[in-house]
């Protein structure tokens, strides 16, 4: 059974769907795997490794993809333009890739009218046994690190405090909004680097987490607060007159810091604005913006995508794919996670695949097959054949 | 008695001589300040913080500079051409500033000319009476801070070993060639974020420096190095066998890591290549060298100045002016080692300039007096008046 690794070819893709490692328990397997010439570039693999990890190097996507039963992605196939990714697959042909259902109507028409079957890895449930094919987790975790560094880069200032014969320089304070993977990692990474570390998020439960590694949570913590931080577990929504005090002392914090990191996501939907034009302006000249929502709208609403920018003195930072700007890691971990989704459809004995269509990870993560829309959130789903 | 700090003009140059803070301790001496609009803009001081201190803000650089006793600077002032700093400045007029006076011949041959007194902080002797005014190490440490996040912005993994549900991530490996100012901070940054850190140097005795931060010193340890470590203090010529032993331990480890940073500087003279391009050659693709020589020469055969290049998959990292890149705590820290250097010419009753030639510290920064090249270290330098 043939496996293809075609090269990522969308704008700021950096990353590759398997690494030399996964491809030699592919192999181990029994699976044939075909990788595109170059594919592995951008993220430090290169065809060598690929070949000796017993892969065989195809000269394009076209010839990499030729009689694969499955093809492994980071993003969700192009569909049409120069650079199609679908048009000459074989019928019934597996992909599984990071698809975004919510934004991509259209493109999932596209396949479920080619009858190519679709995963989505982000649509992993969030189940104990699928911890391993989580990517979102093991992506974000490497996006909330790179914001500190991102961040650094641009700040004028150095992170720890530092005792010199010239006198002291001050810590950084660097306020971390939304600790969800993402913004632990990011907490985690400036108290390494030798911050002062704020975070905040609208659990508060995560007060817990957040001072676990070192970081201040900012709350008002009142007895409702008291009460929703015992019960513990997901959001509680918070009365409007709590809403009102928080906000105050989110206001008056993001004024006193020199970093602020949102990592604020809702899948499915627009980022939420956590930091208004008027709290930039409230900054101190140097301070910096770390946006990581800003693909879907921004959690800034002076950050713009794929740029810095510079607003009253503060750099705000709005890199796109921020777990491709550490190509190699985020693609290992990538790869570890496809694999091990893949072993959920792959029958070792028979070397073939052998789908469970009543599994609760498959189920989850398809979107398309025999040319139907099936997933239950999509609008139009079709029940599985 | 005027003190004019203009802003700076030499390419990649973000620093200021003056801080808010020391500008305030200055008026407090009862000296008046000038500061040219906007000087402190690329190091985030506004014209309105070093008002709020007490200065005046002068509209260009001549109106900040006309009547000023003194000039402080952070570079050397630039001699003709549309920039010229030094033409309209009366004689006598005394100028403190980073000077490079090794490097600066025609320029120190200008300042004697046009009867400008000019101290080089660069040439502050390393006594205990002079550690607050020293700019090499102020800004040195910055530099090697600022290495280790450009080396990992450019690094395609992250720094410190993560266990993720996906399994394990490996920390990066980063070796610190020369355990000065610059390479012990860049030790303890690497550390701070995660690395596994190995350094070097060819004193010995700085072994126990690096491994107090926590690295591995890298150094063929035998008989030889053992009497040579304990001798302690300065670098001791080791014999010709030892460094032919310890040259093919240096290159196996560089084989190794995922980043290389070098700090080796030798006053006065070109940067020692201590990374040829056959040892580029054997890092693996995606590694990273950091070459903070860049300036004189390079410690990096493949470096080059103002860039960031690509070699066999290594980046080569060259960034000019490294504590320029943070420049609100350069300048901070810089702005008082200028302050502490300040005080010793300034009598604070009389509130005038009152400089005792024959302190240890003024004749070791002053280059130029009287139309004179004063410095001994200097050719054709004659005795000062």
């Amino acid at each position: 059974m043939r496996i293809a690794i075609p090269k990522e070819r969308r704008p700021h893709e950096t990353r590759v769907a398997a690494s030399p490692e996964t491809v030699k328990k592919l192999v181990n397997l029994g699976c044939e795997v075909v990788i595109e010439k170059g594919a592995g570039t951008a993220a430090s693999f290169t065809d060598m490794a690929f070949k000796d990890a017993g892969a065989t190097i195809a000269k394009d996507a076209e010839t990499a993809c030729k009689d694969a039963a499955v093809i492994f992605k980071v993003q969700k196939p192009i569909v049409g333009g120069k650079d199609d990714e679908i048009g000459k697959l074989a019928k019934g042909t597996v992909i599984i890739s990071i698809t975004d259902p919510y934004r991509s109507a259209k493109e999932i028409e596209a396949y479920a009218k080619a009858d190519l079957t679709i995963f989505a890895m982000d649509f992993v449930p969030r189940i104990t046994r699928a911890q391993s094919m989580d990517v979102l987790s093991s992506q974000s975790n490497l996006a909330g690190y790179k914001a500190v560094l991102d961040g650094a880069a641009v700040f004028n200032r150095a992170f720890p405090m530092m005792m010199t014969a010239a006198g002291k320089i001050n810590p950084a304070r660097v306020f971390v909004m939304g600790a969800g993977v993402a913004g632990l990692q990011a907490i985690a990474t400036a108290k390494r680097l030798g911050a002062v570390v704020l975070a905040t998020d609208v659990r508060p439960a995560s007060k817990e987490q957040v001072e676990s590694l070192g970081g201040k949570f900012v709350a008002v913590e009142d007895d409702e607060f008291k009460q929703a931080e015992t019960a513990g577990g997901y959001a509680k929504e918070m009365s409007d007159a709590y809403k009102k005090k928080q906000a105050t002392l989110i206001a008056e914090t993001i004024a006193k810091v020199d970093m602020v990191i949102t990592t604020a996501l809702i899948p499915g939907r627009p980022a939420p604005v956590l930091v208004t034009a008027d709290m930039v302006k409230s900054m101190k000249p140097g301070s910096v913006v770390v946006d990581l929502a800003v693909e879907t709208g921004g959690n800034c609403e002076l950050s713009q995508p794929g740029k810095v920018v510079i607003k009253n003195g503060v750099n705000i930072v709005g890199h796109l794919n921020m777990p491709g700007r550490l190509a190699t890691d985020a693609s290992d971990l990538y790869a570890r996670n496809l694999f091990n989704f893949f072993e959920l459809l792959f029958d070792k004995e028979n070397k073939a695949l052998s789908i469970d269509w009543n599994d609760e990870i498959v189920k989850g993560t398809c979107v398309t097959h025999e040319e139907n829309i099936v997933h239950p959130a999509l609008a139009h789903a079709k029940e599985p054949a």
